[in-house]
């Protein structure tokens, strides 16, 4: 680990670690808001906030967090989200009453959880957090569901391994940093190949038609789409759009097509990947 | 309240539970699959989960249930989210330590929450469990945040209302039945004027454009897009898409021109809404 402090939401062998481990060093915060303000005051170099997971879904929040800071989208990075079964030496399957998690945890392994009906299922704001919580309660009938990382660091022994139901489960974190920061100072040297942009729209039949076809007449590969009401202005939906770049001269047409047309539109980033990316 | 079972995740006092009650008898459930479970088995007559909330987002897990399991969407419904705070009688903002609630309920009372740096953020799995873990703790320096009726079925006192940074927060909840099942049976009498589908496309330039042009070229009205990488198929993606009805035979021919260039489609249901659509 370098000296590059990135932030995360969570306990210390949250997910979100790996992500942040492979720019610097991670440093964790309670909630989203107090990673983006470690952002903005320079408390941290840059942050890893998850953004969608294959199976869960997308965290809107942290898109509208993005949105609104002095920040900008420098990388992304996938990581695979592999389960494990942890609790106490000596902890079983046999003999544990509870295993505790994060809801969305819960639900990925809920095929291997109704094997054994008889342990009570305990949701939890955190996968890491369950593993905290049954090192500090040094109660041997209690199981979590987390990382091995998790595991690792609060010195619990993972019982079973691939646990979740879909083997392919993947969470897409993005790289947060100061606007206008020189991404070679974080290390980055990525061909920056992917866009992400917000844009608004007045709810009209057939304007998200319209607005695609900005990028579908220009063979630009949209890789994301999300749409949902702005919040500001009623019968206003706000879309977030990912997509692989074309030739520069060829976006900048695209996105002046798009302002025409949208009530609201900004660059969120443009940026490579750390590793592979999973979808 | 009527002799409709409905069931709903979460402890009594959460917002799914004002969402049930419109309906019929709130059943509660610690997680959405065992809701799912209730529904399929029979125990309840229905179920109303929340699908997507105006600041948070998409709750994806749902639509995948529902997707998987014998059933369909027989009508959607907007709750109006209202956080509150609240604590045990003689509670205070001057003497508590720490705020329980939910990680997205923390988020959005950001701006209230940030007036008192004093008082530590605790994130818990559930709004109403939050109520519920100070009840049973008897702790008065500890304060929740949940709904009204989260804090007068624990027997706390509400220390502050319209604590959200944003007032325009609602939830919209789908109510699914047993697939086939007569609507009347639950009560429900509303003109069916909206569609939910989920279609899956490969990713190859243009293909979500040449999907919405199935709805744009009939004048089809979209209410709702969300994409994401299937988890079945590599450069699969999933397209869940609402649209406010057409006439039938349009609708029709819209559904079987989608058909022809998608690798599957799925009707999840055809409802209206109970009470007026927020967005």
């Amino acid at each position: 680990m370098n000296s590059i402090k990135v932030a995360y939401q969570g306990e210390i062998g949250a997910y979100s670690e790996i992500a942040a481990a492979r720019i610097g060093t991670p440093v964790h915060f309670p909630s989203f808001a107090q990673v983006f303000k470690a952002i903005v005051e320079g408390l941290v170099d840059c942050g890893a906030l998850p953004i969608e997971n294959s199976l869960g879904g997308a965290i809107y929040e942290n898109y509208d967090l993005i949105f609104k800071h002095p920040v900008e989208i420098v990388a992304e990075t996938f990581v695979c989200v592999e389960h494990c079964l942890m609790g106490l030496p000596g902890a079983s399957l046999e003999t544990a009453n509870q295993v505790l998690s994060h809801p969305q945890a819960l639900a990925q392994c809920s095929k291997f959880l109704n094997e054994y009906p008889k342990i009570a299922i305990v949701p939890t704001y955190d996968t890491a957090g369950s593993a905290k919580m049954i090192k500090q309660s040094g109660e041997k009938d209690k199981l979590a569901i987390a990382s091995e990382n998790a595991a690792k660091f609060y010195g619990l022994e993972i019982i079973r391994r691939h646990i979740a139901t879909h083997q392919d489960n993947f969470t897409r974190f993005l790289i947060v940093a100061k606007k206008g920061i020189d991404k070679k100072l974080l290390g980055i040297k990525l061909s920056e190949d992917k866009t992400s942009i917000v844009f608004a729209l007045q709810h009209e039949t057939g304007s998200l038609f319209h607005a695609l076809s900005v990028f579908a007449l220009r063979k630009i590969n949209l890789t994301k789409i999300e749409s949902r009401p702005s919040g500001e202005r009623p019968f206003e939906y706000l879309f977030y759009v990912d997509y692989l770049r074309p030739e520069t001269k060829i976006e900048r047409r695209a996105l002046d097509h798009l302002a025409e047309i949208s009530t609201l539109i900004e660059t969120l980033g443009q940026y490579g990947c750390i590793g592979e990316r999973a979808y």
